[in-house]
Formats: C-alpha cells, structure tokens, sequence
C-alpha cells in the first residue's frame, strides 16, 4: 500500500480516504487537484490535525497570519484545535497528496 | 517545518522525534541509517502504529509472515496492538524517514 501511487480522481473534488484510526484518530489521506476552501469560508474543527503534503503543492493560511503558508512535499502543519484555517490553493497541474492526522 | 530537510546525523544510532501528540497519539519522526532491530528481538506495542516510509528504504518482517515487507517512499503499514514485528533492514547509503503515529 502506497500513498503516492493508484491515486484516485480528483478533478472534480478533493478526495478523502480513511488509512487507519481509533477511537480518538482517524488517518486520511486527501488527494486535491486545483480545490481551495470556498471564499471566505474557514476550518474551525474540533480535532487537531496534524497534516503533511507528500506531494505537489499548496498555500495554507491560518485566520491569524497575514500571509498563507506555501507548502511543499516534506512540509507539515500541526494546527491546533479551532485555529481558524484555510486551503488558499492547491497546484492545478498535478496532484497534491496530504495525509492528515485528526486527533485529540 | 519540514520533514526531509535538516535530518538528523543517525550514523551512530536511529533518532526519533516527537513532532505532536496528545493524550492517546504520539506522532513522531524516525531517521535510520542502517540501523535494524537486534537479532531475534521483536517490537510488541500496547499501541497501534501507523507508519510510512518517507525516503530512503527498509524491510519490515511481521513474526506472522515469512517475508519481510519492502518499503520504499510512500508505502505504509497500519500495525495492530501486539502485532510483532522487526526492522530487518535500513538502506546503510541514504538516511531513511519514517513519520510514525502511535495511537490508540
């Protein structure tokens, strides 16, 4: 099992599957081709979420930064718990892979 | 932040660090270099661990199975509480990364 191959179709929408988890985690990875959050619209979750790009490329902003954060293979996130954040962008030209940890 | 940036020098010994967790996670990163579990000694966890290889290589045996599991970049294996298992092997030329998430 690979993250980075048999990746699904994402053209229409991003795309989440559940890896793994327990009672209070639950492993995804996402696979986004050009998808950001709607305008204006932010994250505002209960969990936590650690989260890394695998591949292509993304900008995340927090509602308390000024400037998003670009986001390259390798890079990771951990957002706490109700930090205001969204998908500013994702590369359009191939696919960014992200796998997520929610988790309390 | 970025996990396959600013590695660790694993030559003597694998280093694990603790990137984020809470009260029933652990997310960590590890950094081999040739390192592989003693002769006959097997990991037998209390936890679940999701792990994925990042970069380099490995071979994982599981005491259930006769062959060891090669792992490359983006392969990843979701281990069962008291599952046992062993690194039999770590490439000993490039450093290899494992994000692993302990969870319950």
């Amino acid at each position: 099992m690979n993250l980075l191959r048999d990746l699904p179709d994402a053209s229409m929408a991003e795309i989440a599957q559940r890896l793994a988890g327990g009672a209070s985690v639950r492993i995804e990875r996402v696979v986004s081709l050009g998808q950001a959050s709607p305008p204006g619209s932010w994250y505002d979750q209960d969990e936590a979420e650690f989260v890394v790009v695998l591949a292509g490329a993304a900008r995340l902003r927090f509602a308390d930064e000024e400037e998003p954060r670009r986001l390259a293979p390798g890079d990771y996130l951990d957002i706490a718990p109700h930090r205001r954040h969204r998908v500013d962008w994702t590369d359009p030209a191939i696919p960014t892979v992200w796998l997520a940890v929610f988790y309390r």
